[in-house]
């Protein structure tokens, strides 16, 4: 028997503008209260190379960025954040809330873009094997109302400057997936107010502690 | 039937210090005495965002970089250099001179780092398809004597701090690849003097040059 249980891999996903900075801070604070360690993070980046590798994918520029060159990337930073940060984390009886993880790259490059979902997946093999987050937290709302409040934080980045209608497909990715796996998603409506939305991360964060601590078969 | 016919992929490989940089010259060189357009390029490489994950690749790091983050960046600069500079300048009917390639990473990755051969040849297929060079030249000789020549330009970057066994087993999968298909490899005799080096390769160059130029059937 283990000194202690791993830590649960917790992931927050969303289209922009949908509170997820602000929604991991609260939730990383309901955990400190239920004294579980954790550890907060991002994708892409996460690790100083990972972090060069998410500059890289989000700088704006002239050359045309090869649909498979992104994806490739982004599972290049993904490969990196989890071996060298995510599963020695886990690993250690530490919680890891991270800010996107795979299921943005289907949302994205999948729904967004247009990539063939089998290539992503392969590509998820290959660098995860079955690891997956124990739980993904989605804050959903509407594109318009997502980028409407992202707008006001000013400049916008390459993916930021994407269309209405390609956030309305990555939001349906998201959903999709959620629908396809009710026990693992949890799926918060972000266009309610602040407090409202806290609360039922407050309710679903106590729910993980509970199953986290349960004694397993 | 088209205005011309497309250009020739070949490309330049070896270890440390073989020569390949002079000898692309050269070869480029011969090329342009036949008056065949030809472009000179080098992989990871050969597009701004590219070059930008070269410097990425081979930047000395106290960070461990992972296997997999490794292998995938290869391949996400060669996805962007592929299809936005490699096969644009072939179906303009340019040649293209490519200073290493995929035999690189089976060579470097799988035979050095002992990454498993079938995740190489799985990304090759998720960014080529069935494209391949149409003609490899590789300069070979022993690791001891590359290396002995590559100290001589002075800081070693992150792959040439490794050891002489590491290249050892990087021109082994080199010389076992060549061996495989022996119409697509040729091999040149490296630690010959450099006369000697270029009449090789204006040889070989002669061939290709005739073989592109014969009506296919």
């Amino acid at each position: 028997m283990s000194r202690h249980a791993p830590g649960q891999f917790v992931t927050i996903e969303g289209i922009e503008g949908v509170g997820k900075t602000t929604n991991v801070a609260f939730v990383a604070g309901l955990l400190a209260g239920f004294n579980i360690e954790w550890v907060r993070t991002r994708e892409p980046g996460g690790t100083p190379m990972a972090e060069e590798i998410r500059d890289l994918l989000l700088a704006p520029r002239d050359e045309v960025v090869d649909e498979t060159t992104e994806l490739l990337l982004m599972f290049a930073a993904r490969a990196q954040h989890l071996r060298r940060f995510i599963l020695p984390s886990l690993a250690a009886g530490t919680w890891v809330l991270c800010d996107r993880f795979t299921d943005a790259t289907y949302a994205y490059q999948g729904g967004g873009r247009g990539v063939d979902t089998a290539r992503i997946a392969q590509l998820e093999a290959l660098v995860q094997g079955d690891r997956k987050p124990d739980h993904v937290i989605i804050l959903d709302a509407p594109a318009e109302l997502g980028l409407a409040r992202a707008g006001r934080r000013g400049g916008l980045d390459r993916f930021e400057q994407e269309t209405v209608a390609f956030f309305e497909r990555v939001r349906q990715v998201y959903l999709d997936r959620a629908a396809d796996e009710p026990q693992r998603y949890h799926i918060v409506d972000a266009a309610q107010p602040l407090d409202v939305v806290q609360g039922q991360l407050a309710s679903i964060v106590q729910h993980l502690v509970t199953a986290a601590s349960a004694p397993s078969s």
